[in-house]
């Protein structure tokens, strides 16, 4: 495969539009010390935790209300200048960027639980709150928010990338757990979408539209999602096989007999090694697969007896429980530091992530194909999963100031992706398109669907002010 | 609750559009003995299930492929002329009528499985399939679409209705279960949405988008959809309960213990009456709860056992169990035929059918206040409830000819869904808007998300031939 436009994703294209000083004044003298011109402060929200850079926004507003927030893009409207809304700072696809310049509306202190309806299974929160704040403030509920990206991302950036993580093969990605919005749109309208319902066939889903939209059709400042029973009982456990294949197909097999697991991440044994090294653990350095299992005892038990026979099957062994909190957060732990392990093993590196997801059918093909290429690269990498869904993350471990790595990583990566679409994936799992992807995002859906979503965008934002240069080029 | 516009949601606001002799001709040109204009023809397609009419559309294209839609879409649009695509004919609510004139497009010769990927749990169909033919299709892959509204609907307008049923409190709804679309848009091109990946986060959602849109968007040619596996044990069971507020709680503490029941259903005394009277059984004529289990065995037998207690403590009584494939077509054949069972009870009346949904922990008091409403009406009625997701229908028995029983039974319907909406619910949980919810659904989600909605139907279809005067007014 030749990837002859693979440099063409290294840089986002920068236009930056006029910010008048009469807006900076505006905002200045509507929120006072809300707004922040400082250097550093710019800086930190003109940027993500991917690799793309642009020069910072000209000021942050800092919204502690919808009020803050539809105020802040009436004044920016008025002055035809982008705004972009900033919760966690952990998205990874360049969504953050200021590639047109205009101002950065900061909703962090805006991490309020509104509501709590436990009968219901809903919640209803401010978009600055984090996943870890949100089950922090739920924990006497006996309920859970299940979605969980690596990082501590905040509820509204997660709504607005359509994220997901370890558990949604068995509860779904935002997509499916957002129920109701409330939201700033471009012309500083407060609207609300969805009820909190568990279904409904009232007129046109806004709420799953405004979901992964990544800030481009509206700012949302209020957000209901479904919560989930604690499982009665949770077990987990690791798995050694042979090859990447053998646990491959055991996922496979595991899915298609419709085991409702609740986690199940492949870890390869690069991974391994490094976590060993990283969390001085003395795991079998092979291919691996970390599950877990929630339900009754009984059902639990059920479950991973199933597992366990089909894992023997393609000669997985070494199977190691967890049935303790402790020795389950133990195990989650290392899984989670996958990605500070990978780096740490080359210091002074930097990882491209790649996030494609593809029928789990093809699952074995397409990793399989993909690992062969990475090594005949020679740059080291490593490979997490989220195989219940045929979702997967090879992080490359480049110098960044070796220009020749990157773009030998950014043609892996755009070989990959065209190999999960080719076997009717997509581009992107979880992590959003942003700029990285625009490409990408074409070659996936054709021109005629990224049109439908240019005209949306047009009629819903006319001035192009919401997060401008982001998903497809206007 | 006084409800003055009642009598407004009757009649459809009809404005007829031309429809030029020149494209009749051109259509007969194009599709020869596919293209009708007999009177009894137009009318067939000019109706559906529900109780509006409107004069019936100019004629009737019977595609047979996504190019003959996308032709049929391209002359109707050449002239300005309303389209409007006709699957089974079964929605409720008016959407096939030609309010605007126009002509109808008969998807139903569009019935075939083009693809089975079983191993990835997808199936990819044309519209016309209906849900009983999908199912039969599928029959030897063991797995199966779960997705069934009381009739035997296409997958075509089941998806353009976010169409749900008794399955859904396990299975989800439409929404959670289209994958990916192939689409005819305004402009007659032919576009996709979607992948067979199980997750995106790859721009808009326009599948989302899609589904529940009403034909009012584009029209479906191709529809990818989540199949299941066949459960390895199912079992059925009734109870009877004191009162339907017992009956509920039941639920609603089954539901919020996290029991994947798979099916829940509540019938009220006066539709056991009917039941018993058409089906010739001796069922306790009680509120009753009608349920199904899906898993393993041993699963199965432990949700039944936890639902059985809960039940045990609301009063409920005379579980009756039903594990053999013929039994449990007994129990769902008497549920499934509760409507005709109660239009034979009142010869020669016509049901008018209400589709309120909400939070769980509303139920009991939205379903208790809107008896003590029907009841003092006098107007028969029948009750039964999707109530695992809060989700009921009133069936109203009017006669037909008599103005003041519809005008009482529509006054009815609005003090129920407004009811529903001040308890934070929807005004349709699976039937869709049409016609007749076009003021309700308002009343639900605000003129600023219908503006929304207008803007983006407006973008999409700017000549606004797509099933106009459907969902809002333009």
């Amino acid at each position: 495969m030749n990837a002859p436009t693979a440099a063409a994703h290294l840089l986002p294209a920068i236009h930056l539009r006029d910010v008048p000083p009469a807006l900076i004044d505006a905002l200045q003298s509507r929120f006072g010390t809300q707004c922040s011109t400082a250097q550093a402060v710019r800086e930190q929200h003109g940027r993500d935790e991917g690799s793309l850079q642009a020069p910072p926004p000209s000021a942050v507003v800092f919204a502690e209300s919808t009020q803050d927030v539809a105020d802040a893009v009436k004044l920016a409207s008025q002055y035809d200048v982008p705004v972009i809304a900033y919760g966690a700072g952990s998205s990874l696809e360049g969504h953050l960027l200021a590639v047109q310049g205009g101002i950065s509306i900061d909703v962090s202190r805006m991490n309020r639980v509104l509501s709590v309806n436990a009968e219901d299974l809903t919640v209803t929160v401010q978009p600055g709150i984090t996943r870890k704040q949100l089950n922090d403030a739920i924990k006497d509920t006996g309920l859970f928010f299940p979605i969980d990206p690596g990082a501590d991302a905040s509820i509204g950036g997660m709504s607005a990338t359509r994220a997901s993580g370890t558990n949604a093969v068995r509860y779904g990605t935002m997509r499916e757990n957002v129920l109701a919005l409330q939201v700033v749109t471009a012309s500083g309208e407060v609207i609300h979408t969805g009820t909190r319902a568990k279904k409904s066939s009232a007129g046109y889903d806004l709420t799953r539209l405004l979901v992964g939209s990544e800030g481009t059709l509206g700012i949302m400042t209020e957000i209901t999602v479904r919560l989930y029973p604690l499982p009665e009982a949770v077990s987990a456990a690791i798995c050694s096989f042979p090859s990447i294949e053998a646990a491959v197909h055991t996922v496979i097999q595991t899915i298609q007999l419709g085991v409702p697991i609740a986690r199940v991440e492949l870890i390869d044994h690069h991974t391994v090694r490094m976590v060993n090294a990283h969390s001085k653990l003395t795991l079998r350095e092979e291919p691996m697969l970390l599950m877990e299992f929630h339900g009754s005892p009984a059902g639990v038990k059920e479950q991973a007896e199933t597992v366990q026979d089909i894992a023997s099957e393609f000669g997985g062994q070494a199977f190691e429980w967890a049935s303790t909190p402790e020795e389950r957060t133990r195990l989650w732990t290392a899984r989670h530091n996958a990605y500070f392990a990978a780096v740490q093993s080359r210091p002074g590196c930097r990882a491209i992530s790649t996030d494609t997801c593809v029928p789990i059918s093809r699952l074995a093909d397409c990793l399989l194909e993909s690992v062969d290429e990475v090594e005949a690269s020679g740059i080291p990498y490593f490979l997490v999963g989220h195989v219940g869904d045929g979702n997967f993350h090879f992080g490359y471990l480049i110098d960044p100031d070796n220009a020749d790595e990157r773009t030998r990583a950014e043609q892996l990566n755009h070989q990959l992706v065209a190999r999960a679409l080719s076997m009717g994936g997509t581009c992107t799992g979880e992590h959003g398109v942003g700029i990285h992807k625009m490409g990408f995002l074409l070659d996936e859906t054709g021109a005629g669907a990224v049109n439908m979503m240019r005209a949306i965008k047009r009629a819903l934002d006319p001035k192009n002010i919401l997060n401008p240069g982001k998903i497809f080029a206007m």
